[in-house]
């Protein structure tokens, strides 16, 4: 397949296809400003079929009458021109629901597959969501220019695609959508090099996925750790990461409306601190203005002042620097904590219940709430789903003891210097 | 007013009141536990009862038959020993419905005022929210020892209060909470240094307040900004810097709610980093483990990554270094951002909708649930309400232009230089 189609795509904006048009936005623009875009938009109409019939034109070869339906749309086209009306659909949302109605999607070419010359397969993708289109030679809809165009495209390039939702009456395997798209209209709005460093087809793979076919045989692309890091930008793109980081700001977010229905109140603290925050040597110094600063291991301090500032109860999201050497895999010297502080009115007791029912609001919610993302994880990294207790338990140290000997772990509950190693 | 009471008060914990007992928390605790707890109790109670005829003993020159419903209670009565079941009434939710009610309270005494030795007026404070309470002497209630006790109290002592809401006929100057406490017991938890640098009531006064008086001929205390700031943990505890960090929480809560409404992903970006962010002189550079490193002056790059990575809409609350010298009086070499970054479909109209909504939504908000935050910080610094259109202005440059040159001020709309001190 090349990467480049032999005949240069017609350089056509979506502008020209208005399929969609009807569907206007029109409800935030006032009836003066409205028709203003509307000449504004048969202007750049105008001007953008006299540059398709000039290309054309030009392309002698072989003419095609359906050549306003896709082609590359060129940069000038792309911004800030006018405000077209189009209602895109994202792919994540494409569903049985929307069988046989019209859509507009944006999204990349995860995968490109051509059948002969008259149908090409393409899997567009949208935030780590999947669906599979398929460009069929069809008179008056599609050409065979077109699918040519299609299978030339470049993987990872972004493309609007118009089209028709179809229910297959066979489950679609390898997308996440399970709906196809048959292709009416296809631009390409940027395009991505022809060679990849990672094929995201590649990178979303699970280990397990990879020995078997090794088992079988068949031998399939690896993608290390040390190219996703150099190439983070399209690693990010798996649908793994992407449930990953969106898991993240759920946590976080869970984390934060749990502590204000609590009666915390959310503070940001100081980073570039004058002195340490805790003990002392692993900490980032650094020049401020002549004087000497550290940047913050902890927010502890400003987080007591907070406290003795009458806050009663305040939390902190935000980045921690601990300058450690460490010989952990697993270390690092910039996180970003989640860090609570309170009064206690009696009773530790009071932290530990605010702790347990913010650990278990957070699985429960996680799991209503991020089925899908945990199932991207899952796919490519498999886990066990989490256990826990309704009511978290809680063991006195004496019982922690016993429990230890019991087990054949002789302990000396009186030697601090061993605890330290628990934990 | 003397800043000791004469007669050391008697070491009693609350424990020794129990007139809450009847509230038991108990939910929590197991049948076993709940007895162990009442075990406990018990063995404290007889502590404490043993503690305090000893005390009366040696308390020779006027022994008090109330003695144990008022006094300092020693440090380690207050660590963790026992979960009471008592029930805490925070100040701010005290109001005419609680009329004849009895609550126990815990707040810092803010002002103390005797009358004649029969009567003392406390005004205690929580989270900014402060109460009048009254111990008068009466027999089998309040003895002259406790009213003694009460006006011996240091300034931001740190007490618990038991007593019956009162609801005056007049209004309550000066304090938050419209009721009225009547004394029953009293335990001071922790005691302040008899001199503070700063008195909450003095540092609550507005510039008016300060100039009205003087005029008058009265000289109020002006508390400054250097005082302020060497004692910010006593400042804070003012209702107007209480108002400012619950708005500011409240403000990131907003702006993260709204932007989750619509699509976009919280992420948080690395702070420490290689290279300068933007531009480049006005960098704090530190050394990373032999490297040269950077703290971030935006998240500009991560967040584009973000968007590359197929996220489409990405937002960070964190915090921003710049090691500017700037000579203006709010220029801060390090600030929290909200930042925003978002995939523009087709024109920049789409970030500007968002930026409209998040604002109005904005403000909308703090209107309706921060009225009290407002009117905290209206009082120390006055303000008028903000205006703002439903719909946001939107004004073309050429409009701008205009506006300018209609109001005398004569711009070369084409002189980027001359832009850039607009802004």
């Amino acid at each position: 397949m090349a990467s480049e189609p032999e005949n240069p795509p017609i350089a056509i904006a979506p502008a020209n296809g208005g399929a969609a048009e009807g569907e206007g936005e029109g409800k935030t623009l006032s009836k003066k400003a409205a028709k203003k875009e509307a000449m504004k938009l048969e202007k750049l109409k105008r001007q953008q079929e006299q540059a398709a019939a000039a290309a054309a034109a030009a392309n002698s070869t072989e003419a095609d009458p359906l050549s306003g339906n896709y082609g590359e749309v060129p940069l000038e086209e792309l911004q800030s021109k006018a405000v077209s009306g189009w209602k895109w659909t994202e792919i994540g949302s494409l569903n049985e629901e929307l069988k046989d109605k019209e859509v507009l999607i944006r999204g990349r070419v995860q995968t490109i597959r051509a059948v002969g010359k008259s149908i090409a397969f393409l899997v567009l993708r949208e935030k780590g969501c999947t669906v599979q289109c398929v460009a069929t030679v069809a008179p008056e809809l599609v050409s065979r220019q077109m699918v040519k165009f299609a299978t030339g495209l470049s993987r990872e390039s972004h493309v609007d695609i118009e089209g028709i939702v179809f229910v297959p009456s066979v489950p679609i395997k390898g997308t996440s959508q399970q709906v196809e798209i048959q292709v009416r209209k296809l631009f390409c709005i940027s395009k991505a090099v022809p060679n990849l460093p990672i094929n995201i087809e590649d990178a979303v793979r699970s280990e397990s996925e990879i020995e078997k076919a090794l088992q079988a045989g068949e031998q399939l692309v690896r993608v290390n750790q040390d190219t996703r890091l150099n190439y983070r930008v399209l690693d990010m793109r798996t649908p793994a990461n992407q449930g990953i980081f969106r898991i993240q700001c759920q946590v976080e977010n869970i984390f934060r409306q749990f502590l204000l229905s609590e009666g915390f109140v959310g503070i940001h603290t100081p980073k570039l601190i004058a002195g340490s925050s805790e003990g002392g040597s692993a900490v980032f110094k650094l020049d401020y203005k002549g004087q000497p600063a550290c940047l913050a291991q902890s927010p502890q301090l400003h987080k007591q002042m907070a406290i003795c500032g009458d806050f009663g109860r305040v939390f902190e999201i935000g980045p921690v620097f601990r300058a450690e050497d460490s010989y952990t895999h697993r270390h690092l010297c910039e996180f970003t904590g989640l860090d609570v502080e309170m009064e206690i009115k009696e009773h530790y007791f009071e932290v530990l219940d605010i702790v347990d029912r913010l650990f278990v609001t957070m699985f429960d919610n996680l799991n209503e709430n991020c089925q899908k993302e945990l199932e991207a994880i899952r796919k490519q990294y498999p886990f066990e789903p989490l256990k826990y207790l309704r009511k978290t338990l809680r063991l006195t140290f004496k019982e922690g003891v016993q429990m230890l000997k019991e087990a054949g772990i002789e302990v000396d509950p009186l030697d601090n210097s061993m605890w330290a190693n628990w934990f």
